[in-house]
């Protein structure tokens, strides 16, 4: 984690800031290898420009700070202690004078943001989060192993879930298969809530799961990943249960096609709005534009949502070392829903798709 | 929901505040009705001495919003729009000059802090936490209803738990079954990630559940809560596999009787402080003090840990209406943990108890 600890130290040389306050889980996690749910207590690395780093997390916690490998000093607090008194006394042990402060406005809230004014009367404070989103975005040798096996997982639980669709049996039913057995080896964690979506239900961007019992001709569609090591997978995939109508063929083939096509056109320096185009403008052609409500994808990493956003606004290239997500979709009311969806690993020359389930049409008899 | 906005008005008038913008999840539910998970999007609730008050939430959620039955004005926003603009002119049309506000300091973040700033200059910022934690106090006939069903259907998962006790089966198998079983039923939120601890495991504080098996001599622990229509509950069963050490037994029996004078001597105005004591010195008694490192309880609604907090340092006496877990425990290392945890709800004169599933010592064999 030491690399990634010196990027933002040079960072704030650069910017001439004297301070970082990260409190987010997932870049305190990308900063010290320490996961931790702190809940309503404070968590959080000081990082400055050259003096050392500190972590401050429950006392509880340090054991576990330790073993994951952070190697610099920390502040543990019990419930009765005031952490903000042991920071101003560490800091001014550092005999630093803080004027600027990065942190993440859009996690940091407004008590602590008090007691950080308190500490450092006058500083002014700059979103750290810009620079955040830049460092975690190229993933490395390390993170990729781990995504790849997070991708492996997440097409073995699809598989099960395909393999679980029979007459009269509920979303509900089968998405609880799919955890039970995941559970039993091991993985209790999900990158998001399990989606097993059938019939009209699929059709709805943010239907959920229920009770209702599949039945012939719905179109069943899951959308799940898994957090492995704290990082995590997302695909998507839609079988059809029987035989289905032509309409839902061709919805079915549409999106398949605009999926590979923006796959097809995805290598470094490739500008994200024409991935997002080479699908979206297939779906159009093919009379299904306003079905397809959504972005072809996102970042993926520590977080389920990250940077890059895959939107046909967005201008910024593809570059070697991105992970994220290709995922078109239409859904059409009352005839049901598509959406098939990777994880995508940008090479030095093309991409290598993570997720490998197959996506050819799969009728479930 | 109206008497909740009432109140809060009332509030603000007493305290000579103009406005209130309340965001966190569980506050805007608690007096909307409506309940949303807007991730990075904006959520709120203005609310203010006499005018209209006005919930902002995604357009996509609007409707929901309205079935919820939230009758006011609604800002919708799309991606693309900026929320402050409209909440700006809203405010505007409302005539009302913001010199004090009061937000949830320890949920809104200082971006949103900012834009706050910005369209109120020079306003000051006072916490609304205390206020909303009193309302929420006291629960009502309704919320009551909703926090019996959701600790029969605690009960309910226990005793399935119970049942899936055999040689070989891990943590883990057992605790994805009780969540199969619920999602079966259409109950796939859990108050909290659910735990399924056996032997060493048992007793450690911070334990997580595994894929080690579980064995002959191990006492097993269940903790878990569901969360039916936004409320939740919170059980914990201890119970032995096979048999157990005169130890262990007396560490059960420890923590039952503990259990029970806690429950004994809540009622009406009884001081909270004395309710922990009345199991902690029992523990301390028997020669267990150190081994139980935690408050006796937690108040229990919209969220898992909510008001009162049961330590032995809040002398606040027990009201009527209240609703809060029992849950003394106690952990010996390579020994192994018990905790038993109640709900409990305040009435006239007394308690009822809302969990009902048996805690004398089972031997499951």
């Amino acid at each position: 984690m030491e690399h990634r600890l010196h990027n933002l130290m040079s960072w704030l040389q650069e910017q001439d800031i004297e301070a970082a306050f990260i409190t987010s889980t997932s870049n305190v996690f990308y900063l010290t290898g320490f996961h931790c749910e702190p809940h309503e207590r404070l968590l959080g690395v000081f990082v400055f420009q050259e003096k050392e780093p500190i972590l401050i997390c429950p006392k509880m916690e340090e054991g576990q700070a330790r073993s994951a490998g952070w190697p610099h000093e920390i502040i543990g607090f019990s419930d009765t202690d005031n952490p903000w008194a042991f920071i101003g006394q560490a800091i001014q042990k550092r005999d630093i004078s803080v004027k600027t402060i990065a942190v993440e406005k859009e996690h940091l809230n407004v008590e602590r943001y008090e007691e950080l004014l308190a500490l450092f009367s006058g500083a002014a404070f700059v979103a750290a989060e810009a620079k955040l989103h830049e460092l975690r975005l190229i993933k490395d040798e390390k993170e990729l192993a781990i995504l790849r096996q997070a991708a492996y997982m997440a097409d073995w639980a699809v598989e099960l879930g395909v393999s679980q669709i029979t007459e009269g049996k509920s979303e509900m039913e089968i998405l609880g298969t799919i955890e039970y057995e995941l559970k039993k080896k091991g993985i209790s964690k999900m990158s998001f809530d399990t989606m097993v979506l059938a019939g009209a239900n699929s059709a709805l961007p943010h239907g959920e799961p229920g009770t209702n019992q599949i039945k012939r001709g719905d179109f069943v569609l899951f959308d799940l990943g898994v957090v492995i090591d704290g990082y995590c997978s997302d695909i998507t995939r839609t079988v059809a249960f029987g035989d289905i109508s032509e309409e839902q063929r061709n919805i079915y083939d549409t999106v398949l096609t605009a999926q590979l096509k923006a796959i097809e056109v995805s290598k470094p320096g490739a500008a994200i709005d024409t991935v997002d185009r080479a699908a979206r403008s297939y779906i159009e052609n093919a009379g299904y534009g306003a079905y397809f409500p959504h972005r072809l994808g996102h970042g993926l990493g520590i977080s389920v949502h990250e940077y890059p956003s895959l939107t046909d606004a967005n201008p910024s290239p593809l570059r070697t070392g991105m992970v994220f997500t290709i995922e078109p979709g239409i859904y059409v009311p009352n005839v049901g829903g598509v959406r098939i969806e990777d994880d995508i690993y940008v090479t030095a020359d093309g991409v290598e798709i993570l997720t490998k389930y197959p996506k050819e049409l799969q009728i479930i008899k």
